[in-house]
Order: C-alpha cells, then structure tokens, then sequence
C-alpha cells in the first residue's frame, strides 16, 4: 500500500465552497483535487493500492484530515469539480476524532499536522533530498505541501524523516506525485 | 524548445462551452486543460522553453488548433477553468489558416490531424515504445492522444515516427507530460 499525504495550508474546512472558485474562496483546494487525480487515475482504471491523506488546514477550522482509500473508492471522474466535489461531501458531515465515511473510500476526521504525522514513518518528498533514482529502497509512505512549503512547526514535526527529490526542477505537489509513482511502477515491474 | 501536441478527438471547436462542465458537453476539454497544467507549471514559475498544441476535433468544427506559446503566456493558473478559459477565448475568435492571437502567448487556427503533423518531427508517447530512460537521444517534439488513443487515420499518419514510453502503466495523457517533461529536466541537469 503506497500513502501519500498532502498539506493544504489554506484549504478550506467546511463543505459549503463552491466547485466553480476553488483556487480562490476555497483556499487553493484545486491543488488538492490534482494530487487525489495524480495519486489515482491510471489510463481507464484507478490505482487500488493507494491511500491519499488530505489535510486541510484553513478556515473556518478546526482541522481536518480528509482520506481517499483507492480500494474503495466509486464515483471518482479525473475532473478537479469531481475530487471537489467528494471533499465537499466529506466537510459537510460532522468529524470526530476517527474516520468516518462519506462517501464510498473517502472518510473524515478532525486532526492537525500532528495528527497525520504520527499516522505513518512518512518520507518528505522535497526537493534538497536524496535523488529517487538513488534510493534503494523506496519507502511507502509519503507526505509533501502545497504551493507554500512546510512551515517551521511541520519541520519541526519531520525532523529526521528520509527526504527524497523527484528531480533538479521543483514541482507542484501533483506534479511530483506522478513522478514518485512512475518511479513505483517502473521497480515493481522491472524497469529500472 | 519543446513541442508537445495533444489530440482532442471530441473537445469542441466552439468557444460556447461552460467551464462547469468541461468534461461533458466540452467534449473532455478538462483533459486538454490538465494538459496545459502538465506542460508549462512549474512551482512558482512557467516553463518559458515549452510549446503546447491542442488539436481539438469535436463539435461543431471545423477542426482547430490551439497553440500555447511558454515564452509569452500570461493569465494562466493551474487550475482547469483558467486553461479552459484561454481555449474558451481562442475558440471564440474568427479561424483562418495561420495561428491569430486570442490573448498573449495564446492562438488558435484551422486544422486537422495533417496539419498537427506536418507541423513538426513529432515523436509519439505510446505505451509500446521504448523506454525514454533508454533513449539516447530525445526528441524535442512529442504528440500524444487524450483517452481514446490514436485512431486509424492518424496512426497511419505517424507511421514511423519514433515511439517512446514514459513507464509500464498506461498513463493518461497530462500525467505522460510531466514524466517526459522530469526526463528531459534532470537530462539537462545531468542527473541521470
């Protein structure tokens, strides 16, 4: 199972955002609607093997921390309106402190950037780390931001982590998931 | 430069779409837009060395080409109804048979898949080609299809070109873009 956890620092926390201004009213959520399109769409099928986390830490608060589970995923089109639309749903019900489900595969909680943190040994895709090509081992879980980078406390909460660059240009978020995965597909299949 | 053009086989050829629902009655237009995501976006900043052409081939026609020039785009974010917003503009002025400027680094004109191909040495992104990380050489001008492949007519139109895979898994098209675009990036690093 590859996990791959995304912050959004202005991403809005309530579901009542309109799929029409996402990059505006709803706090950049678009950049969360391509990494769930970057962490699940293969050419006429989705990745099943993917866990994507999305915390959202913007108003009104509190935080939440959003899971898409490819597994069980339904109803998912490539569209931005579309993974829009699922964490719409998903803000609209109330959250407590496990997961629950609001649509098929995608589950809410309340939970901050200590939160997700402690949910797995994730590596930091960043761009000052090691070379992917380089690792031997690639790790299966993976945090990264959006457009404004970790900020001192998130560092402060990576410390130690296994950092790992997708390559010499620094990327969107969505961007460097379909690098890291191509990545995992080519080792899994051979082609190295 | 690096040119990359992507056959829209259904997206419409009139500027009368709604931006709400680009993958409807657009015509799959949302593929084209995330296309544009993938071939200019950097973090921060535009790939200025990228050209972009949309061959779109839906209703009503006739068939158009739109062209994203990196070196003189402005006014375009990330997200898909701000690409979707441009083409809207493009298609929306008069189309003769050489590009006319709809906005700046942006223009539109007639034609059809002869015409995309006589317009450079397109090497195709195929699934069944060769490994790119094999490729001794790259190309600087690819073509690739949105979901529905390549058909007959245009097959036989890029027979013999160069074919070059970005991975084992079948990608969708925009996701194609940013792996080729990772080789030629750490290439020009000379990370290899």
């Amino acid at each position: 199972m590859i996990r791959i956890a995304v912050i959004g620092h202005l991403a809005r926390t309530a579901g009542d955002f309109s799929l029409s201004d996402m990059p505006g009213s709803a706090g950049r959520m678009d950049i969360m609607c391509r990494c769930i399109n970057s962490a699940f769409f293969l050419s006429h099928s989705l990745r099943r093997d993917v866990e994507c986390y999305l915390l959202l830490l913007g108003p009104p608060g509190p935080d939440r921390i959003v899971r898409f589970m490819g597994d069980r995923l339904r109803s998912l089109n490539p569209d931005e309106r579309s993974a829009g639309a699922l964490i719409r749903k998903a803000l609209a019900i109330p959250a407590g402190t496990e997961f629950r489900e609001s649509s098929p595969g995608v589950g809410v909680k309340r939970g901050g950037p200590a939160d997700l943190v402690s949910m797995g040994p994730f590596a930091v895709l960043d761009e000052e780390g090691e070379d992917i090509r380089a690792c031997s081992n690639l790790p299966e879980n993976y945090i990264l931001s959006d457009h404004l980078g970790f900020s001192p406390e998130e560092e402060e909460l990576l410390r130690g982590r296994e950092r790992i660059s997708v390559g010499p240009a620094t990327l969107h978020a969505d961007h460097a998931i379909i690098v890291l995965l191509n990545e995992i597909d080519r080792r899994r299949a051979g082609w190295m």
